[in-house]
């Protein structure tokens, strides 16, 4: 949480005394709003006096009289020797009702009383809320902003004009009405047929009831959360690992427990610990060339992980969102391709990372009796999926178009991220952070290279914000995904995401450079603060950086 | 629950005794299937000994040894006074496990033990799954069977054309990129332009800040959910109600309390008392044409409704899924358009109906802070809506043409309606039902026809079952909703759902004249077999007709 960006005070002029009756209503009014907007969710615990007046360098007294405020408004509460928490969403009518409706909450003065909605919204949607409000972009951000943020391929790579053509010949062939019908809940059976023959030339056969066409990946994590998910229950999942599937199921109240990943992927022997001491519900994994860290499963690992799977019965959900974005030539099988996989692994992929993701489609594979839950949940969720794109895309992998097109997306994603390795050893890797402290000596941003996928993983050292760092990105027009967002576990404030499938290569280079100017400036500007930190520490001073 | 359908026996012939060995052991299965499929789901009843015996004529001691049996094997649980009730949906190891794979569910073991799916689905999933079930088609549909079931219009109204012509020009004027790439979560600027138009139109002004792009209603009504319903939390709902509704509530173990539809909408004295009593948190409505009644409120039940939730801060979801389609000339503002109604309502369109249900788009109006949460639930559930259906749309009704459709939509439908009602009255209305018992005299299938949308709502006499009479009607080359799948409070087994859209004028012509015969034959077995009843009720018989 940063506290500088939820409690924003103004101070006109330095060179005058900072007025405290004005600063604590500042405070009043930045916590209150950020308790009301969903930024500090129910329970979440707020800074201590002292914490927030050295943040702000201010009067504790300030802080004081803004949490005594926020207190009797009934939206925050202190605990001796625990400390002060967010305790309701909506103040008490004391204040908020009486001020601005005239009376109390009784039946007859409803007549006219807005309706309060801050009281309304389900758990799922508090907790939603504060999970999205963290992804809020920074104040910083310029419109020639070089974005390695996110990961959406460009337009460049959509194949367009044989999508252009095949809906000219079918709407010449008088094929129009099935684009624009009800296609069934499992989806256009075209487009089905398609779909099976495409994966059994990964080695994995998949019978027609075990087939579910979706909406894009995303849909087929939130129906699988709905068909196995219960509140309280225990979802395993790579620490760290995809921003919307721990939102979908966070959202859910399920537990997350995250397990580290390595080089070779989430480590067996901690899934293993984990599962001795606890029932899990579901393992969630992306075995090739995860988000965000870009680490792809070993062998080794996955035959582990569907022993450990079967011998504890908790099914896996397997995210494949870029397994066919392979850029070192060795092709890697679905993991429920794998021998003993099939009644234990739910399979999920999608067209929208390798083709382009506007056509919201993706698919599951799952045994006949998951399916028939999945389809349920499907049409309690919306009924079906949009025909148009299906049958389009029915067509367009009839025609055997797209192997021709994975082939050109790895040759030039593939192109893109060797140039992105040589810009970052050309203008980061010779840029030092030095500092008096604990890490004496000079240290760099480090990263490691994925054999596919779209991420490349860095890694700032000596336990350096990269949400602080973002902010000089920013400032220098380029930006990145912070890991922090990705953590299920401990914060790892120190991580950063960046996509490299989103611009050319001139602008990589360029951007890469951005990146350099604002690690030199990020780098000096600590360094600085952390020897002056080590002055006033030697000075015995009260004062703490955050 | 029809257990005829559940508990399947077959005596192979009739002439020799029934064998109770091999009786019980069809039940046993039967049952067992049952629950393994999720068609009995956990804590439900099962019928009585007596009653189970009764149905099937059989002896009382063959039901008693299948339960025995189904118990020990774990799967039931008899409790006196109460009832038998479905206790576990995995069978215990002494039958299953051991039987199968040699031993009990010791760790070492489980190395071949196949993943035991029935007791990792979530509540959720048990809910949808036993209401889905509900749904599914009776065995005796044929090929050339005429539908007046569901509610889908037909191909030979969808502006495919209009639509070719669209995407022809797009193609050709390189707009094809932005069909495939992502939209905003919020929905494609142009076609949110376009909605709004189209909003304000009907009176209803919008700002961009307060809609939403979803993928159809059903996403509409999922996301509401997600982001107002806890378990536990009270849905007000007209009873009946749109199925899928009722399943998403369901699903998410709110409490559903039904309030009754007359020929003006809800009942605003029932709400009123339900209100008074209960804190509720959403009220669903559809008060336009309704789904399944086709009643649509009035404007003093409309005024009475906003009165109400604005008293006791509830707020409202209108469905407003076919209020476009209206026949008696008499255009009706949706609710939201009501003074006061603009933050109590959220509000809820498609153009699934109107124009083509394939499309899948339909949009939420709602305040701006509540808006905030659906885009925030639209992410979780599936990132952003299909690209390309909303770009053609967009084009489609800055063209202008959605009027002129709409206007031949309506006088197509209209006739539809005025020919169904005529074969009713020709084919129907003169068959009666006649009987000795209590309801004695001539009785007949009465009806009510709606002034817009897309169902006409039909009542059997002396509450005779629509499920039994579907049977009769499919025989007969014909089908329809039964009611009781839209009822959420006591069972109304009498009534039936038409839907008059789908089919052209002579084809409703001839599934009248089918029903008709239907019904004949069905009002004749009814009636022999209460008079048989009543005969051996003044025998003092045990046996009972169920």
């Amino acid at each position: 949480m940063n506290w500088l960006d939820i409690v924003s005070i103004s101070s006109s002029d330095d060179e005058t005394p900072k007025r405290a009756d004005h600063l604590y209503l500042q405070i009043v009014r930045s916590i209150r709003e950020a308790i009301q907007s969903g930024k500090l969710p129910l329970d979440s615990r707020l800074p201590t006096n002292r914490e927030l007046a050295s943040l702000l360098n201010i009067d504790r007294s300030t802080v004081s009289r803004a949490y005594l405020e926020l207190s009797e408004a009934g939206l925050i509460e202190s605990h001796v020797g625990r400390g002060t928490y967010v305790k309701s969403l909506v103040e008490t009518p004391k204040t908020a009702a009486a001020s601005e409706f005239g009376s109390g909450p009784s039946i007859g003065t409803n007549a006219q009383r807005p309706m309060v909605w801050a009281e309304k919204f389900s758990r799922a949607s508090q907790t939603v809320n504060s999970i999205v409000s963290r992804q809020a972009p920074a104040s910083g951000m310029q419109d020639d902003t070089i974005s390695f943020g996110g990961g959406i391929p460009t337009e460049e790579f959509y194949p367009s004009s044989h999508f252009q053509r095949i809906v000219s010949e079918m709407v010449g062939h008088g094929d129009v009405d099935r684009m624009f019908a009800y296609s069934p809940a499992e989806g256009d059976a075209e487009l089905r047929d398609q779909v099976i023959q495409y994966l059994a030339e990964q080695s994995m056969p998949v019978q027609h009831d075990e087939l579910l066409i979706v909406s894009g990946s995303q849909q087929g994590i939130d129906l699988v959360s709905t068909a196995l998910v219960d509140e309280n229950d225990i979802v395993i999942i790579e620490d760290p690992s995809y921003f919307w599937a721990i939102c979908n199921f966070r959202a859910r109240h399920a537990r997350l427990i995250g397990v580290p990943v390595d080089e070779e992927g989430m480590r067996m022997d901690v899934l293993e610990t984990v599962l001795k001491r606890q029932k899990a519900k579901l393992i969630y994994v992306m075995p090739a060339f995860q988000n965000p860290t870009g680490a792809t499963m070993s062998q080794a690992r996955r035959r582990q992980l569907l022993a450990l799977a079967r011998e504890y019965q908790v099914p896996i959900l397997e995210d494949n969102f870029v397994g066919e974005l392979v850029y070192d030539g060795e092709r890697r099988m679905p993991l429920r391709a794998e021998p003993g996989a099939q009644d234990i692994v739910i399979h999920q992929g999608t067209f929208s990372k390798a083709l382009c993701p506007g056509l919201r489609l993706g698919w599951l594979v799952a045994p006949q009796e998951v399916m028939t839950r999945l389809r349920a949940a499907k049409r309690s969720s919306d009924l079906t999926t949009n025909s148009m794109a299906q049958v389009v895309l029915a067509r367009y992998l009839e025609e055997g178009l797209y192997k021709d097109h994975l082939e050109h997306v790895r040759s030039a994603y593939s192109l893109r991220l060797k140039v992105l390795n040589e810009a970052l050893e050309k203008h980061i890797a010779p840029i030092a952070f030095t500092s008096e402290g604990r890490h004496k000596g000079a240290q760099r941003l480090t990263w490691t290279i994925p054999s596919g996928g779209l991420f490349v993983w860095a890694k700032l050292p000596a336990r350096l914000s990269a949400r602080e760092f973002l902010n000089y990105a920013e400032r220098e027009g380029v930006t990145f995904s912070p890991g922090e967002l990705f953590f299920v576990g401990a914060d790892q404030p120190e991580y950063l995401r960046l996509c490299f499938i989103q611009t050319d290569e001139d602008t990589i280079r360029e951007g890469v450079k951005r990146l350099g100017k604002a690690l030199s400036a990020f780098f000096a500007d600590v360094s600085r603060a952390r020897s002056k930190e080590s002055v006033w520490k030697k000075r015995g001073s009260e004062r703490v950086l955050i």
